[in-house]
C-alpha cells in the first residue's frame, strides 16, 4: 500500500490517497494547534503518538461493534481509513465540566455532571465552530434529525465504553470530541482521531491533564502526557481487546 | 392603588410593591441600554411607548388565553402585573435571521427561516446570557424539562397570534424573546413586555426597523419606530380584540 495523491490537510493530520480507491492513508502530524489555529507549534513525537492511541481505541470500538472509518495502522504516523463524506459537526460528550461549558455556564472545573450530556459544534473555520442546537442543525442543513440521533446514541455509547476502561487504567475520561462521515455504503459511522487531542484525559490519582490542555494551558510536558496515555494504554491487550471480556 | 417600596431595578423597567400583594407596580423606564448595558442612553417618551405597547400585546394575547403577568395599564409609564418568580431563561423564537444568529451561523441578515425556531437563553449577566441548549437548562436546574416543552409551546403559539396579527399592520414579526414566571398558584406563564425593546419589528414594505436595532446600530430615529408602531397597533381595537374575530 503505498501514499498516493494528497486529498487534504488539516491542521493535525493529512489525507492522502491510495491505489486503492476504498482506502485512503491518514497521516498525523507533528504540530500542535489551539484556538482555531492562533497557537501553533511543532511537536516531534506526537503524530506517532495520536497514531498510536487513535489506532488503539478504534481497535477497542471495533472490538465493541462500533462502525468507524479505521482500518489499520501502517506506519509510526500513519494508518489506513474508509473513505467518508464528512458531516461539519463535532460532536462532543462531557461528563465533567472543563473548557467552554466552564466559560460558557459558569460551572468549576472539574464538577462531575449528573449525568454525560451531548453538544453540537458546527465546524465552520470563519464563524469559529459555534455551539449550536439540533433546530440550528437543521437550519444549516448539516444533518437529517434521524442522523443527530444515531449520532447521539453512539457518542453516548462510545462514553460507555471509553469511560471504565479508561478508569481500569486511572484515567478520568472527562470529555471527547467525535466527527462522523458517511462512507460508500450510505453509513453514518465514526471517524477523525480519538487522542488527547480530542478528549480530555485526567490523572485519577492526581487530576494532572495528560491531553492537549496541556498546550493549550501552557502547562509545558504536553507529550509527557500524551506518552502516559500511551503507556497505560499498552497495559492492556491490543486494541483494548480484553476490555470485551 | 399606590406605589410602594421598589423591589428591583432593571435595565428597561422598576418593579414596586402596591398595598395588594397580588398586584405590584410595572414601570417603564425612558432609558435606552443595549450590548448588556455597554451602550446606555436617556430615552425620554420610551417608557411610555413601552408600555402603550407592551399592554396592547398582553390584552391581545389575552383575548386568546395566553397565560401571563399583566393586569391593567394604570398610567403613562406604568402597568400593574401579578408577581410572579421570573425563571432566569430568555425564550427566542425566531421567524427571519436577525442579530445574533446571523453572526453565529453566518446567516444573511433577512432570510426566511423554513419555519420559526426557538432558543434559550441563560439569563446571567456575568457570563452575557449565552445561548443554552436544553441539557445546559437540565444542568444548571434553571427549568425541568416539562416547563421547556410549556414554555416552547406557548412561545411558538404567541407567534402564531402576533405574525398574522402584524402582517395586517403591515409589519414582518423577524423575531422576539419572551421571559416566564411562576405565578402564586404555581403557573407557569408569560411575564416580562412584549415591545420593541424585546421584539425585532420591520416595515414589510420598506424593510425599515421599528425596533431597538435602530438605538443598537447608531441608526437614529429610535422612538420614530417605536411610535410608529404604537401608532398602527391604535389602528386595531383596544387590545388587539379585532383580533379575535
Amino acid at each position: 500500500m503505498n501514499k498516493g495523491k494528497l486529498l487534504y490537510e488539516g491542521k493535525a493530520k493529512r489525507l492522502y490517497a491510495t491505489d486503492d480507491p476504498d482506502l485512503l492513508w491518514l497521516e498525523y502530524k507533528d504540530e500542535a494547534t489551539a484556538f482555531d489555529g492562533e497557537k501553533k507549534e511543532p511537536l516531534p513525537g506526537k503524530g506517532a503518538l495520536n497514531n498510536a492511541i487513535s489506532s488503539h481505541f478504534f481497535a477497542l470500538l471495533t472490538a465493541h461493534g462500533v462502525a468507524h472509518h479505521f482500518v489499520k495502522k501502517v506506519d509510526g504516523q500513519s494508518q489506513l481509513v474508509r473513505p467518508v463524506n464528512i458531516l461539519p459537526l463535532e460532536v462532543v460528550v462531557r461528563a465533567v465540566a472543563a473548557g467552554s461549558i466552564c466559560r460558557r455556564l459558569g460551572l468549576r472545573e472539574g464538577w462531575e455532571l449528573p449525568r454525560p450530556i451531548v453538544e453540537w459544534y458546527y465546524k465552520d473555520d470563519a464563524l469559529k465552530d459555534p455551539l449550536v442546537t439540533e433546530e440550528h442543525i437543521r437550519l444549516l442543513q448539516a444533518a437529517e434529525p434521524e442522523q443527530l440521533q444515531h449520532m447521539r446514541r453512539e457518542a453516548l455509547r462510545i462514553y460507555d465504553i471509553l469511560h471504565p476502561f479508561l478508569q481500569r487504567l486511572g484515567v478520568l475520561l472527562v470529555d471527547f470530541k467525535l466527527e462522523f462521515g458517511i462512507n460508500a455504503k450510505g453509513q453514518l459511522i465514526v471517524a477523525d482521531e480519538v487522542s488527547p487531542d480530542t478528549c480530555r484525559f485526567w490523572d485519577v490519582g492526581s487530576g494532572q491533564k495528560m491531553d492537549k490542555d496541556r498546550f493549550r494551558q501552557g502547562l509545558g510536558g504536553t507529550l509527557d502526557g500524551y506518552r502516559e496515555i500511551w503507556k497505560r494504554l499498552q497495559q492492556t491487550a491490543e486494541g483494548g481487546a480484553e476490555c470485551t471480556r
